[in-house]
């Protein structure tokens, strides 16, 4: 008897019984736990790998540990490989790599040899991989067990996490807010202590807006830092504004190890598209070593922040200051406007295809972008790539002007929110223009967690009558202000560097975590 | 009365006459010359400078030697700046940079304040560039002086030299050979020492095809590493295969040592496409202190070269093998031509509305090209762009693939010709195909003279008649061959790195240039 469902649920129906089977299977191998302290809740890549290196743990017993906390499908391929890491420390006496051990998980973009990258359509479900992606190859060869592919929207572009495959991804605090996206089921996974390092992308704030919603640390390097070889992503080919792959961790030095690790593993070796620009240690130590100059951005110009985002940013600023850092105030003048107005479209026939494959419905959100752009000409595609160069062009000459007024050295970095607000409702989030900027500049970006919204420090809800907002977005933005719901929920600081200065922002977000954090650590 | 010419001939003859003023102007200079010794016969940057640093040249002497054998208009202005050069020599008694008082030249394109970017279209003629392109600027800065602009085709997009503006450039040694093509102007002048080091753009040989012709040096690095910043060109904003400047002059060492200094001045501070990458002074020494894994191609697969070409090919790797390097032939295998197809086009909108502005009449190999592609959609333009990622990607694997048979060391350079003919007469190029899939693929190159075509040891015509062509390209190709004509030629042969390797490929350049030219030198 054929079924009334429409074929795609079907499709999702199974997809998501193959992940019950996997948990179901694997929950029963608790008993096999040898250790009872728990091995998730440590938050820091060095800290785990000296366990595993001194003998402490066995990758087998920290492989099981973690699957415990998951919702996806990797497992008996973890248990596997975490195996024949034991087999091989037990006969050398030695781990295998730097990463040796250590559970990772990919956003469901990355390619796994004989599992599927769905990027949120029904319509690739089912349609495993042929090879490894070029990232997966390099942490695997390095010891890294990947245990798990997680969620995102349908076609990626969206910064929340939903999509007809497998359903909505949550805010751990509270369900009915967003973790944000679109690496948001790398997020939410990363607060609940389900992985210990996560992989996403990040092409208009995907890594670092999760980060920021949940408390996270990320990184968004330039393009062609990071190998970005066979993972699969929407509008696949667009190169006006490149989407970068990033991690994402419960502590900065995690962050800090894996991209030295995967750098110092010559990526560009194997994608064509990666610069042989290897891990520079002394930029790194450069910028620990001296007070900084740090240009602060408070609001640029078009959204304006949430009274809680501001708060912690100048908190922030101020301790920066009192540790001897030098604070420049930066001018977003018309600069961050025109850098997010520029922007290409192929009119969405490639999301649109793609929805079609599958016979999914769409998401309002992605639905709503599909139909917004119409299809440019190749002449005018071309004139837009001329307008961001100059616009790139005009950014790099503004930062090239701003100077300490102490000692003329030029500005190290900038210090700005990664949102006008922090978590917010399912389907509320609207601007992504903090983030964006960067993506479109491919400037290097870290963000760090700094503080809570506070129902003790912040303003209540009367505020959002005593605004006038200067546009429909900021409107909308201002109408999300709640601080009875918001209370608790995680604020970040994004911490900004030229293009391809990842190890400057990485040392200098350890300067910033060493003064802001140090009492949690 | 109104005139009966066209406003194009008669902006073009407007255009023309400044130059010949420019010219006659600066001929009658000659008697100021102190030095009866013929400066424009050294042909090596590192020599000349040692003359300007210990006195016993002053920039001014240089800068009038060379303009005695230009044909273009920045004479005025290098005459002011080789004496402000020359007053801070007398004053401090020092160079003011590593490139004081070395006189260059510029094809058409690059930005010089006050001056025209042709472009060779008549539509650019008299309106003057604002501000100097982030090369020239850094070339100032290090004490170079700009002597001239030199000619290019029409659009740039040939791999000949003619324009209705300027007319047409021919080769030096037979008028109606053509020098090649698009840093034709810039090559024919080094070939007659007119210049001592010229800057030319190369998106599918532009320099490595004057440079082969015309018995000259010329690097085609890889995009990102040199600054194109403010260089006009045709199709501006076309990301695809991106054009890239570089350096043509009569020595190898010149080459180096303008790229290095360039490099050295950190030209990504001032470009945002250029990648901060210093110059890796290791690299270049480390390939010149071992033996060479070399990696021969002799035919691409599409277009066989001339005997001549393959004649001085062969006699370069047996030099090569004799001094100890290991050869490994190469075989092009789909990879060449699968290159070369993938091609993007906006349907030639942007070359004719500059036509069409200038009022002028189309270049007949210009029209061709403008007529040839159709516009494509975005959608169209992303699937090519993940074509050329995949064979991008494919030939990267190739080339991790091949190793030496002894160490099983990866090849260290490709070893092939520049061209499939020498130089041709006018209106016969047709096949860029050895140069182009360079471009296409990234990789650095190095062009270095390596023969002439000589009626002794190369067959004569008959062999025309022996061949069976491929296809129609090939035939072309073959039934370009005229001993007699071509007799005395130059021949080069082309060096071939990865992606952003410009050390790699200028030390094994020296590496072969110090086997093949040492007697020469």
């Amino acid at each position: 008897m054929a079924s009334l469902e429409p074929e795609w649920v079907i499709k999702a129906q199974r997809k998501r019984q193959t992940r019950e089977d996997a948990v179901v299977r694997h929950s029963k191998l608790r008993a096999f736990l040898s250790s009872e302290e728990d091995v998730t809740a440590i938050a820091n890549v060095a800290e785990l790998y000296h366990k595993l290196e001194s003998g402490q743990l066995t990758a087998s017993e920290v492989a099981r540990a973690y699957i415990q906390n998951l919702t996806e499908v990797l497992f008996d391929d973890a248990i596997v490989k975490a195996r024949e890491l034991d087999v091989e420390f037990c006969k050398y006496g030695k781990t295998v790599g730097p990463l040796h051990g250590i559970p990772m998980t990919l956003k469901d973009q990355f390619n796994v040899k004989d599992y599927d990258s769905t990027i949120g359509y029904v319509g690739r479900a089912f349609k495993p991989a042929k090879d490894d992606a070029v990232l997966v190859k390099l942490l695997r060869e390095m010891g890294a067990v990947i245990i798990a592919k997680t969620n995102l929207p349908q076609s990626i572009m969206w910064c929340e996490t939903e999509n007809p495959l497998w359903g909505l991804t949550v805010h751990p605090k509270d369900p009915d807010f967003t973790p944000g996206g679109s690496t948001g089921g790398e997020g939410a996974l990363l607060a609940l202590n389900g992985s210990l390092v996560g992989w996403g992308t990040d092409i208009g704030g995907s890594i670092r807006i999760p980060a920021h919603m949940l408390g996270l640390y990320g990184l968004k390097p330039s393009s062609g830092r990071l190998p970005y070889q066979d993972v699969a992503v929407s509008t696949e080919g667009q190169e006006h504004v490149p989407s970068v792959i990033g991690p994402l961790a419960r502590s900065l030095s995690s962050i800090h190890l894996v991209t030295k690790a995967v750098i110092n593993s010559c990526p560009w070796k194997l994608d064509p598209k990666c610069c042989p620009l290897p891990w520079r240690e002394a930029m790194y130590d450069e910028v620990k070593s001296r007070p900084l100059v740090i240009g602060l951005l408070l609001d640029d110009g078009v959204v304006k922040v949430h009274p809680p985002i501001e708060r912690v940013l100048k908190e922030v600023a101020a301790k920066l200051k009192q540790a001897g850092h030098e604070i420049i105030n930066w001018d977003p003048a018309d600069n961050h406007r025109e850098c997010i107005e520029i922007m290409v479209s192929d009119g969405g026939e490639d999301i649109r295809r793609e929805v079609q494959a599958g016979g999914e419905p769409f998401i309002p959100h992605v639905e709503a972008l599909v139909n917004k752009g119409k299809p440019i000409s190749v002449y005018e595609y071309w004139q837009l790539n001329k307008r961001k160069l100059a616009a790139q062009k005009r950014y790099m000459d503004k930062w090239n002007s701003m100077r300490s007024l102490i000692t003329g050295r030029e500005v190290d970095i900038l210090l700005m929110p990664t949102m006008s607000h922090s978590a917010v409702p399912h389907r509320r989030c609207r601007w992504v223009g903090y983030t964006k900027i960067w993506n479109f500049l491919d400037y290097s970006t870290v963000v760090i967690p700094s503080g809570d919204v506070s129902k003790e420090l912040d303003p209540g809800n009367e505020i959002q009558s005593s605004y006038v907002p200067r546009n429909d977005l900021d409107r909308w933005n201002w109408e999300t202000y709640d601080i009875e719901k918001m209370d608790g929920m995680a604020i970040s600081v994004q911490i900004v560097g030229r293009r391809l200065e990842e190890e400057k922002v990485l040392g200098v977000a350890q300067v910033i975590d060493d003064i802001i954090n140090k009492s949690k650590h």
